[in-house]
């Protein structure tokens, strides 16, 4: 029954195929059917239907568009209310004064960066989905993107957020100033608790103004580990580009068989680079660039125009939904982060333990932060294998811990990374967390099951 | 008694010289004389005086250089150890591929920087304190300083805490990578925690290549209103400062009577502007600027030699203890931070204050981002004119408020603010506090009566 009347004039359903929609989302977890799905449409209905759920012992998972990575976004019990915020799409203020935006949670990051230039400005987190992901779903995650290297991730931007918690309580944290020093920071919690706190309602980011020019470079290399030197020999020279991201040749011949871009598939490793800022500073920053990776035998080239840079940029942020269509396989795949001058050592283990196995493993990501996005492809019905795969998942994620890395850089936590969340933080961590979410949802109404 | 015989080879003191040094900060605060003070040099020494001290049911008050200006160090039951942190000052490593350093809480904010600068490193946060406080402080009041507006504030460049709790539990808080998104993010909340949810031990801190370049322009209007419009086109042309800072006549006649530095005292307002990146694109910047300026009457200087921008930035930094230092005058200082758009209006509500009560206000700060350092000077001995003052502050926080802005910018609540704390926050927000509060310090003995 796909309903209004159910629910105070709020768009519900428990029918069927939209139930089915919201029972899955981009990552490889397998989840539950929901009982229910509602469309708020402003706070107020919001609070309506928490105060509606929780008189009936539902569950709630808050939902942006579903392109989370772990498994944050999907149902694990069946007698749950998934809460959509995509009806919640408007941009309420520009202020290019102030450099902030008020957004309604469901507004898509890419709609938001379109809107904002505008007015001569950015958002700098820029999530490989930012065509389809939601800025709700970006702060619930701490999403980042390429851009993070010089400009931070969704914590460095969001100044405030409304939250509706799940005692119906509606609590406006920070504030409009970029500055504020008033008691605990409790909108850090939000940030990153992918829905486990209570729903994201409303929020206010920090915009920029954007750069005067933007350069594009593709250097390719004979090696990885060239590449990972390569890649800390620019950053230590001072230089903060504002992407560096690293593609090995599997994700090189993979963009080049859906893409044709006629990008060298004979190489072992590429970075995409890029510079911004005002022209003459840039330039200089590139020819720098160009010498670095010279020495390591690397050949750089230019991608000046805006088409040829967005053709790019496409491939690269399709990786992902490429690897996905891959017949006969499987991915498993992990987002790692380690410390930069870790690089070329998570290169080589990551190597390592695909030689050994046999298992194909795609790398791609932000090398500039040391954020590697680990992709294992195991064959689709061999469950020795997938077994395997998931082996592998823990002796990556011990390795990442070891050399003092997260086991997860900005896709979080949700359900796929729960197993391993004790590799990460010791038990009194966990307890803690644990009791910071009972003081916001004591009866444990928000999303169970996720992060621990 | 100064003694290494009472608590395991911890030196710790019941004299009365030292317990009354450790009764005061740089605030206006009055607080108790605590009954001991223990300098612990390790983490290991710290849980010894943690489990020491809550067995004899002592509270406890974590301090660095007591250079806090809301009185967050100071304690107020004279049952408390003030555990000292300046004995632990040891920059434990400065890693330049990863651009990280580790430190121990007490390493003075500008040392760190004097050792860094041997890296061509820099660390972003400069308290006008810095040449004092310590980085365990900055953490503990989420420091700002100038530098703000272009770099962000501690939180920005904090990785990593290892804090031990009054439970005697030692935990690690984040880790060396830039991107992580386990779980909530504790960490979050110790920075700016004032000391009341555990003692901060260790400190991982995000360090930057220096920049090429600094260029100081130093411009005076003749009215602050112009001054303020001038900060909000600067801003607005895209154009970001490293530093922004906004000097009124009053500051600028206590500098001059100071050091003599030959500013002009008979304009109404100054700015003082740095400019820092490669030489060429900061000079058209630095042009840009003196354009926006003379819309605005404003006449700009350049300040071009290292010595001559040293001496402005020393006697900008002087001008919190040269208030001080002004006979029969007792200062009430507060710090807010507004919406950068807001910033005129600020100025024009200050004066407005000022002019009814006849009670002068020095005003200066980050108008760059917003945070304004506001210093009422009432007579030392009038105890009528006090109560005006303290009037005054609650306006000043009610108006501060209602435009969306917070009660403090970069110095935090301690116990200076707390009376005007509900201004701020809801009392549910109040309420959730506590119950962090009591998660990480269930019986209450981190620094009691602060922030709420």
């Amino acid at each position: 029954m796909k309903d209004t009347k159910l629910l105070e004039g709020i768009e519900i359903s428990d029918e069927k195929e939209d139930l089915i929609c919201y029972s899955y989302d981009a990552s490889y977890a397998k989840g539950t059917i929901p009982e229910f799905v509602a469309w708020p449409k402003s706070s107020e209905e919001i609070v309506k239907v928490v105060k509606w759920a929780t008189n009936r012992g539902l569950k709630m998972l808050p939902r942006g568009a579903g392109t989370g990575m772990a498994g944050g976004a999907i149902p694990i019990n069946s007698r749950t209310v998934v809460i959509s915020l995509e009806r919640m799409r408007e941009v309420l203020e520009i202020n290019s004064k102030n450099f902030t935006a008020t957004l309604e949670p469901g507004v898509i990051n890419g709609e938001l960066q379109k809107e904002l230039m505008i007015y001569g400005l950015f958002y700098p987190p820029d999530p490989a989905s930012m065509d389809y992901c939601t800025i709700g779903g970006n702060v619930a995650t701490n999403a980042g993107g390429p851009r993070a290297i010089k400009y931070g991730v969704t914590r460095n931007y969001c100044l405030a957020i409304e939250v509706v918690l799940s005692t119906g309580t509606v609590l406006t944290l920070g504030g409009k100033t970029f500055k504020r020093v008033t008691g605990y920071e409790m909108k850090e919690l939000f940030i990153g608790s992918e829905g486990t706190l209570g729903i994201i309602s409303k929020i206010t980011v920090r915009v920029l103004p954007q750069p005067e020019e933007v350069i594009t470079l593709l250097i390719s290399f004979n090696s990885v580990e060239s590449a990972g030197k390569s890649v800390s020999e620019i950053i230590g020279s001072g230089i903060i580009p504002r992407t560096l991201e690293f593609l090995d040749s599997s994700c090189l011949s993979l963009i080049e068989k859906n893409f044709e871009l006629g990008l060298p598939t004979n190489v072992e490793a590429m970075l995409l680079v890029e510079l911004d800022g005002e022209i003459t500073s840039i330039k200089r920053q590139g020819e720098k660039i160009v010498d670095i990776a010279r020495k390591f035998n690397g050949e750089a080239k230019i991608a000046t125009d805006y088409y040829s840079r967005e053709n790019l940029w496409k491939a690269r942020r399709s990786i992902s939904p490429c690897i996905l269509k891959m017949k006969d396989k499987e991915k498993i795949n992990i987002d790692i982060a380690v410390p930069i001058d870790s690089l070329s050592k998570t290169f080589v283990k990551l190597n390592e333990l695909s030689n050994k196995s046999n298992i194909p493993i795609i790398s791609f990501g932000h090398a500039g932060d040391g954020n590697i996005h680990v992709n294992i492809l195991v064959e689709k019905s061999n469950e020795e294998e997938k077994k395997q795969g998931f082996e592998m998942v823990k002796k990556i994620f011990e390795f990442t811990v070891s050399i003092g890395g997260a086991i997860s850089g900005e896709h979080g936590i949700g359900i796929t990374k729960k197993p391993y969340i004790d590799i990460q933080l010791e038990k009194k961590q966990i307890e803690l967390m644990q009791a910071i979410k009972r003081v916001f949802d004591p009866k444990g109404f928000m999303n169970p099951g996720k992060i621990f």
